[in-house]
């Protein structure tokens, strides 16, 4: 029994193909290009397989409202060739399989949670800082779906008052993507994240910043792990400085032990390393062939 | 069928009864006193009636994980003789009845959702602007529960440029509680905010900082409904201010129409009037009976 999943990225679309354990057996990376070509790849390469079912954890923001008549659509992407973009239907046309679709990061969660970090827990918050910041969530068990997916991204804090950064985004400029995903390190400092790791101030700046988003997250959503990924994560120095500010912060106002006693083991690295994003679109066409909701 | 419902906050108890189609049918108000002296009155009230369960919509921090050994205990309160209070274990010990337990906030949520202005929706936010500030969620048709109930009202926000009042959260001092729950606003401004009515200016500050706090749970839950109640709510002129600031905040970033054209449908005053609380807390009640998780 095999199943494929995309992780589909802005700047990447990573395939790969698994067995029904979700060992992945085979994996391929092609570039983000327009829509027809990318997707000509895709579909040459995931026609070489007998598949039950295809999975998309895929770049934002999408329509993934069964209800919609844009479902399965990539809608107000600021990358235009992909903007208004029905991905689903048109890969449903030529592969003709179920298809399962979310965003990136709520694949992401859902891996985590079946097989990760969080396994075993009905719930959990996985984040990505890289290009962009992100996160999607499982609560009650499922991907948490309301009128739309989270933006968590792109949620409001409070500057640091030494930082002049102007910020990032474009809807919101400083809004937490805005002061805190990688190119805005690369813009403050004049430097690329992977060279910056010897510098101190960098790292305490970015982790002020990721500590009160996600002490949001906890007083707002109350997960039962957190769990961060994504590019700038790779400056493992940031986990200990982000648990230590979440607790500063949050200042003793929430005695439950899991966070109190043990974030250690709370806010945590992915369990599936850099894997989260594919096995979790791997899991969302799983769950399609089996005609599950997520 | 009768069904006993309290809603226990930090100044008064209501204590009502209501048949099986949720109409009240009986209902007094008792002073929040030393717990026995307020329990007891509450325990000679439902004494008076042949229920199938009661339901506790109570203020927090609250115990709502089954599997703790303080399960059903008020925890650390800062109304001290309520502190580490068994207030589930006491009533079931002199009324013998299923108790269905939860937050006010949770339980206005779940009245909100089941009868009131998110009838129908499986996924609404309820907020109190009161005594503190806090909210409750419903998520794919169930009470939001994740490591602990929320926290929603002390999250931290931006103050506006012009406010130089200090903060009145013990916690967080200038959180979202701390800026713009009502005694915050006597405070600042030296004056009852049911007699404020008429200087626009309080309500233009308060309506910065509660859609600033919307706007998060907007992208952080992206609930179907925000419902908005408590005592500061009386001033009505504040909710065309907050659903503007909401749209200013957004700058167009999320284009679900429920939000950018329907917006006076979407952030809206609770369907139950003042009754959301006790009716949600007979609901609570009602799935305790039934023995079905909320
Ligand atoms: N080792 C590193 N340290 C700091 N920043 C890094 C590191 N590696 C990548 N980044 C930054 O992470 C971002 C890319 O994030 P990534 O998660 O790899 O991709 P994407 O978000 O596009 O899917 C870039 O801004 C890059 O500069
Ligand atoms: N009409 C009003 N206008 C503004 N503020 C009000 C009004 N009525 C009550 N408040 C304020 O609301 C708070 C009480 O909130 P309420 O929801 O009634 O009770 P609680 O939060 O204690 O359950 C007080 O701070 C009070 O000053
Ligand atoms: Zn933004
Ligand atoms: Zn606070």
């Amino acid at each position: 029994m095999l199943y494929g999943g995309i992780e589909a990225g802005g700047t990447k679309f990573i395939c790969a193909v698994a067995d029904e354990n979700k060992k992945i057996l085979d994996k391929i990376q092609l570039p983000t290009l327009e829509p027809e070509i990318t997707l000509s790849k895709v579909i040459e390469y995931f026609r070489k397989f007998k598949l039950k079912s295809l999975g998309i954890g895929c770049f934002g923001p999408i329509d993934i409202n069964p209800a919609s008549k844009t479902f399965g659509f990539i809608t107000n992407t600021p990358k235009l060739p992909w903007r208004n973009y029905p991905i689903v239907n048109k890969l449903k046309a030529t592969l003709n399989l179920p298809i399962g679709f979310n965003t990136d990061v709520n694949a992401a969660a859902l891996a985590e949670a079946c097989l990760g970090g969080a396994k075993g827990l009905d719930s959990c918050l996985y984040i990505t800082v890289g290009t962009g910041i992100g996160a999607g969530a499982i609560v009650h068990g499922k991907i948490l779906q309301g009128l739309c997916h989270p933006e968590m991204g792109h949620i409001l804090i409070r500057r640091h008052e030494m930082d002049n950064y102007k910020g990032k985004c474009p809807y919101h400029q400083d809004c937490l993507e805005g002061l805190a995903s990688g190119p805005a390190i690369e813009e403050r400092w004049g430097e690329k994240g992977v060279n910056l790791g010897s510098n101190e101030g960098v790292w305490e700046l970015e982790s002020f910043y990721l500590a009160q988003a996600i002490v949001q997250y906890i007083l707002i959503l109350s997960p039962k792990k957190i769990i961060l990924g994504g590019g700038v994560m790779r400056q493992k120095q940031i986990y200990p400085l982000i648990r230590m500010n979440v607790l500063k912060i949050l200042n003793n106002y929430l005695s439950v032990p899991e966070i109190i006693e043990q974030i250690d083991q709370y806010i945590i690295p992915p369990g599936l390393g850099e894997n989260s994003g594919i096995i979790g679109a791997i899991l969302l066409g799983e769950l399609a062939y089996k005609n599950k909701s997520f």
